[in-house]
């Protein structure tokens, strides 16, 4: 089994980087957040139900506080739908988040797999995946989806649903990237909540608001999944600034808009630049991090290069179905991104891959 | 089954209240915290291996960072432990925290449980564990005991984990109060993780430092132990804030030592004075909690009447073995001490007891 190593993970590194291997929003968290993490009430447990936070979720995607529940991260949340509904073998596209199918093999489980093919830009091919369910207990869905960065759309996700809801199976549709698109209404699966009572929606917050440390996720599905998971939740897992932030992100919607627009446009510049380098290729994305294939070379080679000029990439080569040839970076700031094209440019130049296949070529 | 509510639940409440009803440090947090909470870079994920936080922790213990694993509170260990060994019937000594049994029963078992007798003090009865553990596939044990404020000294848990190690089950000691008592050398079981390789201690560590909320517990066992459960664990489960601020709580021993004479000192005083009110029993304790019995009427009246007097007591009739007879109390500041007992005595002076019954006696 591969290990299930995540990016950001600058300590195993001596040295300051540049750290392309997370996915978390570049702009940094809104600066009103000190001012509300100072006033919080250490001496206080965190309300064990977290009624205000949920409120303002609920307030924020348009359901009742019964429609919401709220982790540490998006991990806990998916960790505890496999365990709740006890799934053995739901279907996961992939490559995709190590954790589905961390979280179903603890559970002694072994995942159905549908392959996503690079010959098709890693997209989600709808037909394959609605019969591939048929051999599954559950489905698991990254929209857009970690690491290749594309999307299904509402109504495809429709069609999968009524399918689920003939089997008498639960979904899971993992949308902590979703805020990063252009066109997230398109894509987003909110509005069919209210249709299906086995669909749970699951979201990462402190990352899109640029504090993946605070650790603050939240599921939306009907009253009685939300129950069922409570069931098995354990208590107090959401921390006191994380409850206390949680409650006031969501009304900042123009950090969210700036954030959308900048991701959008800078995506757009530095995948233009990283596919004027003969040796990669940079595959479509949706969102705020790009996949990255080598032409020639391996990862682990780039990857100790980049490093001694201080820029961590994401090696992706333990997602399955994935290779040495992978990477994944980030959108950082505009000089960050710059930095990292020379870096990759210069690569090249340095005679990184072998003269005898460059020659041939 | 019993709802497993939890003490410090404030959110019930319309008004402000004092909270008797969670067992934290009463004198609040070190105060130099907040410094090293602002200084907190929110930007990167905690490191997922948690090393220096180890590191700090391993050097507090005398043991290594090999032996440490970090949690979301004590809470997170505890159902991590029970999942990692599959445990399906341990021996709990009851009443007892209810997160023991309710991780049981999540992971779909059905624990063994000892009665811990009122005649004898809610002591743990050494010889009838040592029989009764032989029916368990592990045991899980408070040390001291939640609410009971009792503990069993190394010598005898020594026992206790030679005949574990024969019948080759895991035992977790959860020691999440430890450092509240006076004698807690007398009883802390760490010496003994060297001597057994399936011995586990949790502890909390923000509940003692007076900050429940910013969640953080570790766990102390041997280095096999303690990779098997990182196995099972989730990623990031300890915010940046926890993960910065634990890195140095251990260091502040004069805080660590105030908070031991402080409550010591104080829970003679509230024995003293709640032991002049006749219709309580005061049960013995170790530590920063009583547990108390009611010879007439039920908690619900007494909790009841207490609120409109802004006091929360933990109505602890959900704890198994445990009735509508019993609630539990924690050490607070020692004016507030004096308004807890102030207001239990004027209960009884305003009738609280039935004539009847007051005449007989």
């Amino acid at each position: 089994m591969k290990p299930y190593e995540h990016g950001g993970n600058i300590y195993d590194y001596q040295r300051e980087v540049i750290d392309f291997s997370s996915n978390i929003n570049p702009l940094g968290p809104p600066s009103w957040i000190w001012q509300v993490i100072k006033e919080v009430d250490l001496s206080k447990y965190p309300d064990v139900k977290y009624r205000n936070l949920k409120e303002s979720i609920a307030e924020y995607v348009g359901y009742d506080k019964e429609n919401i529940i709220v982790g540490n991260g998006a991990a806990e949340l998916i960790h505890l739908f496999v365990r709740a509904f006890k799934l053995k073998r739901p279907l996961i596209p992939s490559p995709s988040f190590l954790e589905y199918e961390r979280a179903v093999k603890l559970n002694g489980g072994e995942p159905v797999y549908l392959k996503l093919e690079e010959e098709e830009g890693f997209r989600v091919n709808f037909a394959k995946v609605l019969s591939k369910i048929e051999e599954a207990d559950g489905l698991i869905l990254g929209n857009p989806n970690n690491p290749t960065g594309q999307g299904i759309i509402r109504e495809e996700i429709g069609i999968l649903l009524k399918k689920a809801e003939l089997m008498d199976i639960p979904v899971l549709i993992d949308e902590a990237f979703i805020e990063f698109m252009k066109d997230y209404k398109k894509y987003e699966a909110l509005p069919l909540v209210k249709k299906h009572n086995k669909l749970f929606i699951v979201r990462a917050v402190t990352k899109f608001f640029g504090m993946p440390g605070v650790r603050l996720g939240y599921g939306i599905g009907a009253p009685s999944l939300i129950q069922k998971l409570e069931e098995y939740k354990e208590p107090w897992t959401v921390n006191a600034f994380a409850e206390a932030v949680g409650r006031l992100l969501f009304k900042d919607k123009e950090y969210i808009e700036k954030t959308r627009e900048y991701v959008n446009e800078e995506i757009e510049r530095m995948l233009f630049e990283l596919r004027s380098i003969d040796y990669l290729v940079a595959f479509d994305t949706k969102v705020n991090f790009i996949l990255l294939k080598l032409r020639d070379g391996n990862v682990d080679e780039v990857k100790g290069k980049l490093l001694k000029e201080g820029i961590l990439i994401r090696d992706a080569s333990n997602f399955r179905y994935l290779d040495k040839k992978f990477f994944r970076v980030a959108v950082k700031k505009r000089e960050e991104n710059l930095r990292l094209v020379e870096s990759l440019k210069r690569l090249y130049d340095k005679g990184f891959t072998k003269e005898a296949e460059r020659v041939v070529v």
